[in-house]
Parts: structure tokens; C-alpha cells; sequence
């Protein structure tokens, strides 16, 4: 049983992990903090834990967040550089789900994320939290900065065809969609029902965040850097991501759909579907799978993988929970063996 | 452990009572039956089970059905009542999700399902499976008539009030609404997504057959014979039940607060909310929660009850498995204690 | 040809008034205000406008709105009354889509609206738009103060039962329910997609503003006060209000079909449907109409009046051009005769 | 005044036809045909058409048919084939919206339709009713083969690149998303709004019959043959296509902002965006509008061409009536001017 503090509970990210970590058995949530919401029930906010969880939100205070195990920061972009250091001196693990760590090239970082970085020491020191591709030192790590939700199943789709050298890396397209809680919990037009629902567009058309992130994890499984083009896209839904990835292939002769599932074999949260078969969002809806499908076009030199997963989940929270448990030794799908309802 | 059989699970019911099968810890799924869709993989039909569940749907052969301990109807109306003796005889526990047993007068049942019944000595025998009221029974029962969807959201609400005798029981309105899951997983323009989307509507506007079976259930605990208006209305959603139920009340001093938490403070699947809270259907989607809150309209002599639940879980997977629990020894909640996903 | 205005178009009642009013052959569109937007394009805000519509919104100018002829207000509430007097003392015609001018008890809309009004002598000349029951005196006005969405089905609805004193009227229940545009375009979590799509509930349970407005013209057309029980709901789609109305048959043997076909049967915008049918949302989106059924449950005294209108249409923005056309003596349905898009 | 007759209006193509035309100044509707539902009121199957339009469905006389001077087939595929020689040979004109006639390899046809041609010695002759690209022909021909809603914005996107020559045209990537009215009003259990609500995929993964009408469209465009990756996938709403268009640029120095501008700069019913604003197929619901937009990715030799319609008016019975006008001498966009509902 291992104690765990949530700083920054009251978006999607925040009330997902909750979801999972009061269902998880090793798990005893100790402080759920929101300075705004500091004094009201956890469950006023969110009715789904109703009889759940009995904590109020509370102040992010150092001392508390120092006495436990692991502190999950589910924070605005720009909070958890600020408060990971004191921690880490403590010997408190973090798993942060916000972008402050994900980016190695700190400068980059700065030019996306539009701000100086509080601790750029710590940045090389944090582990991406990608476990099919770096789960040993996972196992090892103080600090991960846990994926973004689009880079996961992009770079969950196209590193088999890098790591192997099938596809030439000036082609690589990557159309993506996603439902509107990737956009958060937060006061805006642009994301009311009357805006997006029965409505579909292409988003961030001038650039997303998620790309130097993405093209950072593909570069490190390819001979050659990639070119990249992402487009992501709006989906009036309010969870799942899907991906549609195509390449050039430069052999048309692999038995891609073999390579795939030997690659993933042994994953507990990745699943290769049989030939012909269509990934859907709602398959892994509330679940930690990301499920991949392998399409080769008729008469064609290329390939499209087709990926989905759940934003919050395989995407965020779940990954990030998926993290605790190769950092704690308990087994990498504890607390995370979840069905998708469906309907 | 014991061993379960699902007869029919190709409908929403079906999958639903998969879905939480496959989680409950005392439960082995023996037998999943389909006449149509028999040796085709379970999760083939159901993606959200691959990995979790490898069973492929079989005939309904009575021979495997009676080695399980417990065999669940989710089958289309007057399916059910043509199997269940052999399976009683041979001392295998049923549980009936469809309408078979839960009329008491045969000839009304006949009425309103349009058909005869295939074994009415039996219907006197089984128990109406609504725990929060009959539990005792439930937990000695061999055959259990699962309630409908609408029933159970209703009775919860309204069985306070009558079994008090607070309120004119000619006064009663039962103004329902739900997801579109309750039509069922059936080829039908009625339901697809471009009817149904994007637009609200009463329906059965000339009798639903609900009805019967509530009144049956409200008038057990009435003093006086009620006289409901049920008017069930489709919501553009999938899964959730909402129910605002209006009476007349015949003393407007009763603190209604306190006697419906007394009357509801040892169970676990009722919640009764603060006054001024209103319960919305997506806190118990995926639960097997049905939550309530009690409103009296300023300067009237009516209450609201209002009722929420998942049509697809306590109104019938979920309730059917609580049924299980209680019949079997397990601990009420034993593999319900799922927390709602939101958003 | 008249000249228009419109102040505050960047809501939902706003582009929907500036929809119909670009359509509409006798109008020419001069001025559309508002302060935070002046001086950019209508259409880049409302996409659906490019091509139609080449204007700027403006400063809400009193010279140059003084030079239309008519100017409406999709102002929120408290903002018109402070305009107005000054428009009508230079002969501009106003029709208020708010609610500044709609109870005629100054003091009671205040308690409802929390502020003070600003010209309580102009309340009782403006002429409560409602052309079905106004239409003569509506032809003569200066003034219009536009009924609320709620407010025109549920008056549509209950009044021809209560002008010819058929109910009681105490047991009058408005169990209604609307999509999210009635809740207006502002930047509000409650709206989120992600908060009420997938989702149904009642809102509002304390009281809501509608219920005097109703009250007050119920009233007006009943022998004896009524008593409501008013509970609005909110639907997971963009727009549409149902409304199931429910009361006590004073007498069970009225033909009420015939009744209500009589009553609407020169009426352009009500459209009372064939008996067993139910009408539905979408059947009147985007157009004019407020469509009607009769319901008499059996073995009951009660009737159940079943409403549905575009809240944004026949409850807004086209019930005032229909106010419109009467003021400037057009044909009641210049510009209206939109068919609903379907599916 | 021309006489119109519909045949098979019972889908959702046919009653879009019918929503248009009953608002078209220059139609009058002379026979809506549907074997299966003669003498039926066409307003009882779509109730948006109460009070616009009273006509019942008829069997689809020939003679009827034949006095019309032009009759749309809103039909399944392989329907009008059979129909149309008759029609044509008794000089009324014929409008397709079926794929009969727009393949111009009738083996070609035969392999993806899955049937023999009735009447191959008309395709050579039938115009393929792209009036963007066809509109003298389409003035002077009297059998019209309507596009498919895929190849209608796709062709749209592509063409000016491919006719100026700008991209290889081996790399051509069409990812394509459309509501699901694109499947049609068909008793099916993939489109219930319990399957594809809250639900995102790919789907015909293995080969789309649009796909070689676009091919055959794009080819005649560009001086080198096209090899085109074309991906459809479901969108959770009712109506809209929208299409993200990749290819490769050639030149990266053309400004192919302003050739896009100046190619369409006469359509009407084709509107390129400014720089950096992405098209909403929301913007375009119900109108006969396609939406533009280029984009090109930083750092790369990428293209992107974003382009929205309404898969049932600019991909459907829209164009249809834009054809119609054009064979008639009408305005191109006469009863075409309909501004989009936002929201």
C-alpha cells in the first residue's frame, strides 16, 4: 500500500486518475489538492465518486505532498517544474502529467510552451513514461514525464515501422483526431456543446504542441530523422483519440501485420487486431489499451496504421498509473484490468 | 467461485452483464449462447472484451446450461419462460432480465406482451428482483424476475412517499427519460444515430408496458390502489435513465429530506443527495448506482422526486448481478463497486 | 424594404436573428452592435454567414440605430430597458429578445431578475409578443417584449384547456425539457460539451426565471389562478425545447383533438397533429413552428399536451421577425416559411 | 415553372431533395415515388415537410414519370439504369444521384458495384455533374451522373494543385470524415446511435467504391496519372464531409493561397478561407457550400488542403439542384441560397 497526492484534481486528468486510483488496491490517496477548490468535497465537483471518496480538496502543501510515496501532477503546463525539485530532494517520486519534462531540448521547449523552464537540470535526468518502449528505466526512475495523449499512440503506431527501417521517413503523415475533453475542463466558447458538437474540423492548423514531442520519440527508434506532418483534428465526442498513419514504404514485401504482433506480444495495453479489421474509440473507452490495426491499399507503396486509444486514459491518467506500478514493482496492469462499457 | 451461463448476449444487456461478469471475482463464465452467432469469438461482436474474455457464443444447448450454477435470461421477451422449467428442475438458479416473470396476473401480461405465457405456474413462485425492497426473499429464490429499467427508477422514488401515505395516490406522474439503449441492439431506422441524434421526443405516447409492472410494484406498498401518468420520452444519449416523478402531497410538513435518507441509509446502491442537488444521469453511467434528491417547489403542495440511473446497469446488468450476490452469499456489491467514468 | 438593427449579436438568439433577417426579402440589415466585437466581420465570427452577410459589427451607436426602423435586442437581460426609451422617442419600433419587459409586475421581476428596472413606466405599454394570442395589439406596437422559449410552448400548449376552463387549475405540471443553445453562447463550464453531452438532468429545481412570465400570461387566459409546477431539463443536443404538459380533467369528455384543431386552425406557426402521433424536436428545427399533440391516457381524468418548438426560433429570434411582419404590416410569414433540415 | 418528379425519396437523400425543392421558385413537385410506401402522405415518413408539402408517395409509373420535365433518382445503386433510357427517350431530362453513371469504365463500374450495366451505351453520354469543372457540358445534357459526396469535395481540394501541376502525384493522400447520414436511412444495426455515438473509426479499410470516381476525376485533371490513398472514417453527427488532402509539393515557392482564390473566384458555391482559419463542416450544414482551405507545414514540402460540404447538399441533392438550374437556364444558385443553422 503505497500513499499518493494528486495536485491539480479539478480538470479531466485529475478526476480520471482519481477514478483509477481509488479503484486501485495499492493505493491510499492521502491529498487532492486545488487552491481554488481548497475546503470543498472531492465528490461536490465530481458526483461519479460519491461514495467513493470521502476527501476534501485542500491547499497544495509542501509538507503534505512530502509525506507521500508518489505525487501525480495533473497541472496546467509551467506548475510542476515550480514544486518538483523540493520534492524529489525528499525522496518523493513524481509522475507528471503536464508537458514541463517531456522535451529534452529545453530551448524547443521554451519556444512552444512560451516560457522559461524553472529546473531545465532536471529535464535530462526525467523519464518519458512510454513503458512499451522504455520500461526499464521506468522501474528506475524519480521522475517521469508521462506522454501526451496524442504523441502515445502516434509513436505507439509508427515506431515498429522506424525501429526497422521499412518506411523512408520524409513521408511520414499522421492524421489525428480527438474527442473535446483533450481540451480540458476549462471556461471557453470553443468548447461548448453548441460549438463542436455535430461538427467536425482540423484544428492548431499552424502547429501543435504535440509535434516536437512526437518527432523527439520517433527520432530516437529511426536511422533518420523524420519529417513529420500532423494535423489533428476535432471530434464532436468527448474521449478517444484516433489515428490515421501513413508512410511510404520502402519495401512493399514485410509481413507487416507478423511484425506488429511480434513487436507488441508480450504488451499488456497494446493489441494488434487480426487483418481487415478497424480499430474504434469506444472499444478502449475508460481503458488503458491502445489498439492498433495494419492496412496495406491495393496497388499502393504505402501503409496506414490505424491507432486508437482513450486520451485520459492510455493517453494520461492511465499511463500515468501504468507508470506507478513499474516504479513501485507491482504489476504493470494493477488497478488498470478495466473493461470499456460499450455500448 | 461459481459458474454462470448468459443466454442471448448478443443485445446491450447481453454485453453489459459480460462486462461485469468477466470483473467479478467469484464468477467463471461458463456459456455464452447465441443461436445465430454461434462459434463466432465473443469479443469479435463485443471489442471492448478481447483480452478480457475468450469464449466463443454457442447454441443453447440445455445440457450445458444445467451444469452452471446460474443461468441469466438477457433474451427477447417470451424466450425465457420456454426454458426456465427444465433448468429449475435440474436445480440451476435463473435469473430472468426479460418481462417473463415480472407480471404477477397472467392475463395482464398476456395483454400487454401479446402473448400467452408458457409456464404461468411459475410466475407466482419468482421473486421480483428489486434488492432495496425484497431482499430477504431474493436471497432464497431460485427464479428471479429482474426488474424493467423504468420500474426500478421509479418504485425507488416513489415507494417512500406511498409507504408513508404522504401523498394523493391519484396525484401520481412519472414523467421518464432514456438513453437509446434501452431499444435495444436491433436493425431498426427508429434508433439509428440520424434519427435520433439532435432530437428529443415522447414515445409510446399510447401505453407503455412498464406501466403495468410499476403500478404492480407501487401498489405492494400503498395503502390505496395508485393511479400513475407514465410518459416515457428518448433522450440523444446512450445509456442513462431519468426520471421526474411529481405527487400531490397530503401533508406538506414532513421533512422529506430525512425520511428518504432514513429510509434509503443502509443501501448501497441508493443515494440520496443533498437538498438542492439535482442528479444527472452521466455520475451513474457504467455504476450500479441509482441516485435521488427530493425537491418541493416553492408555495405548492407537490413534490418532485427526481431519480437517475443507468437503464443498462441498475436498470438491469447490474441489478441482475446484485440478484446474484444476494442468492449466492456474496457480499452485496461484490463486483459492482465501479466508479462512474466522466466526463 | 425597412432598415434594421440589431444590438448584441454575438449570441445564439443574435446570429439567429441575423440568419432569418439576411433571408428575409423586405429587410436590409444597417447596424449589428457589440462593444467587445466592433469592428470585426460579422461572418468571422459566425462562419455560416460568409458569403451572405458583409458588415462589421459597430459600437451600439444611438444615432445610427436611431436611423432604423425597427431595432431588436439579443442583449442579455438589463441592458435593453436602458436603450430603449430613448429608441422610441425617436419612432424607432423595438423588439426586445430579452426578458426586461415581459412582467408586467415591475416588483416581481425584480425579485426574478435582481436588479431594478430602469423604465418601469414603459412595462405596461410594451405588448407581450406572443402572436397567437397578441397578434391585434402586436400590429399597433411601439414596443415588443419577446417571450421567453419556455414560456411559448407552455403557453401554446395549456391555454386553450384553460380558456375553456377544462382543467384544474391547480394540478398544472410543465415537465420541459431544452438543448444547450438555451443557455446561450458564454464561456461557462456547465455548457461544456463534456459536461452535458452523454447526459441528462433536471436544472434549475430551485426555481427559474420562466415560471412568472408563464404564470402571468396563463393567467390571463384562465377564469381561476393557476397553480405550476415548473422543472425544467437539460438535453444533450444544441437546440429544441419539448414540452410534456400535464393536468387534471376538469371534464373527461370534451373532444380535445377537435378542440385544439379549432383553436390553431388559421394559425400559420402551430401546427396540432393527427391523434397517436408525437412530435419531435427536429421536426421544427431551424423553421418556425410550434407543433402539438393531444394525449388522453386511458382510465385517466388526466391530459398530457405534448410541445416541442426551436428555442431559438419560434422561441426567439423568428417569433420576433413574426412580431416584426405583424408591426410593418407584412405577411405574418415573410422570411419564415423555412422548411426544417431533416435528419 | 418546371414539373420535377423524385423517385425513391424515402432515403435521406431523397428528403433533402425534397426540403429543396419545395423551396425552389421554379419547381413545382409533380411525383415523389417509393414502391414501398404508396399512398403514404410524404410529410407522415418526414415531418418537417407538414404544411410544405401535401403529396402522397406513388408507385413509379412510367407515365407519370414521363411528363415530368425532370426526374431526380435519389435510388439505391443499379435502379435508375433501368429507368432511364425510357425517360430519356421520351425527352426528359435525368438527374442521377446513384453511381450508374458516373464511372466511365463500365468493368470498372460493374467490379465495385457488383453488377452488370443495364444500359452501358449511355455512360459515354451521361455529364458527370461537377459543375465546378463541367458547366458548359452539364448546360447542354440531359442525362446527369451527380458525384458521390467523398468525390465532390476531394476533387474540389485537389484539382487546382493537379492542374497547374504543383505535386507528385504518386504521394496523394485524401483522409476523409463523414457524418453518418452518409450511410443512408437503412435498418442496420453499424449506424444505431448506440454503435457510432461517442465513437470514432476508420471504416472500409479495404477499398471504397469512391475511389475510383475520384481517381477518374482527378486523371482528367492532371498530366500524370494519380495515385491516390484514400482513408473514410465515421464521425459521430449527423451530416458533413470534411477532408484533409496531403501531397507533396513539387515547387514550394507557388502561392497557392492566391491560386486557389483566383481558381474559385467565380464559384459561387466555393469558398477559399483566409490563411490560418480551418473550415467547419458545421458552417456549411444545409447549405450548398464547399469550404477551402490551404495549409502549408512549417519546414516541409507538405501541402494540405482542408475542404468541408454538406455530404447530403453540396455532395448531394445541392448539386443536383445546381445541375438542374443549369440545364434549365436558371440562376446557378437559385434556391440554392440557404444560410447554414450555427449553431
Amino acid at each position: 500500500m503505497i500513499t499518493v497526492g494528486v495536485v491539480g484534481a479539478t480538470g479531466y486528468t485529475g478526476v480520471e486518475l482519481l477514478r483509477l486510483l481509488v479503484q486501485h488496491p495499492e493505493v491510499s490517496i492521502k491529498a487532492v489538492t486545488s487552491r481554488s477548490e481548497a475546503g470543498t468535497a472531492v465528490s461536490a465537483m465530481f458526483p461519479n465518486l460519491r461514495k467513493h471518496l470521502q476527501i476534501n480538496f485542500c491547499e497544495p502543501d509542501p509538507a503534505l505532498l512530502a509525506a507521500c510515496d508518489v505525487v501525480f501532477f495533473a497541472t496546467p503546463n509551467g506548475t510542476a517544474m515550480n514544486m518538483v525539485p523540493e520534492l524529489l530532494s525528499k525522496g518523493v517520486k513524481v509522475i507528471d502529467l503536464s508537458a514541463d519534462f517531456r522535451i529534452k531540448d529545453v530551448e524547443l521547449w521554451s519556444h512552444w510552451y512560451g516560457m522559461q523552464h524553472a529546473c531545465p537540470e532536471l529535464v535530462a535526468d526525467a523519464v518519458y513514461g512510454l513503458p512499451e518502449m522504455n520500461r526499464e528505466q521506468i522501474k528506475k526512475a524519480s521522475l517521469i514525464a508521462n506522454p501526451g495523449c496524442y504523441p502515445t499512440a502516434v509513436q505507439l503506431g509508427f515506431i515498429p515501422l522506424l525501429k526497422n527501417n521499412l518506411v523512408d521517413t520524409d513521408s511520414l503523415i499522421a492524421d489525428v483526431k480527438s474527442g473535446v475533453s483533450g481540451a480540458g475542463r476549462k471556461a471557453e466558447i470553443g468548447t461548448l456543446l453548441c460549438e463542436v458538437s455535430e461538427n467536425f474540423k482540423a484544428y492548431a492548423i499552424n502547429g501543435h504542441r504535440h509535434q516536437p514531442e512526437i518527432v523527439q520519440g520517433l527520432n530516437q527508434h529511426s536511422a533518420r530523422p523524420v519529417n513529420l506532418t500532423f494535423m489533428p483534428h476535432l471530434v464532436p465526442m468527448i474521449r478517444g483519440i484516433q489515428a490515421s498513419l501513413y508512410a511510404t514504404l520502402l519495401d512493399t514485401k514485410t509481413d507487416l501485420q507478423s511484425l506488429y504482433e511480434d513487436f507488441y506480444k508480450e504488451e499488456k495495453f497494446v493489441d494488434v487486431m487480426e487483418p481487415g479489421l478497424s480499430p474504434e474509440t469506444r472499444s478502449v473507452a475508460g481503458s488503458n489499451m491502445c489498439r492498433l490495426a495494419i492496412v496495406k491499399p491495393q496497388d499502393s507503396n504505402k501503409v496506414v496504421i490505424l491507432a486508437v486509444e482513450d486520451n485520459l486514459v492510455k493517453g494520461a491518467a492511465g499511463q500515468a498509473i501504468q507508470n506507478m506500478n513499474l516504479m513501485f514493482g507491482f504489476d504493470e496492469g494493477r488497478g488498470l484490468e478495466i473493461v470499456s462499457v460499450l455500448p
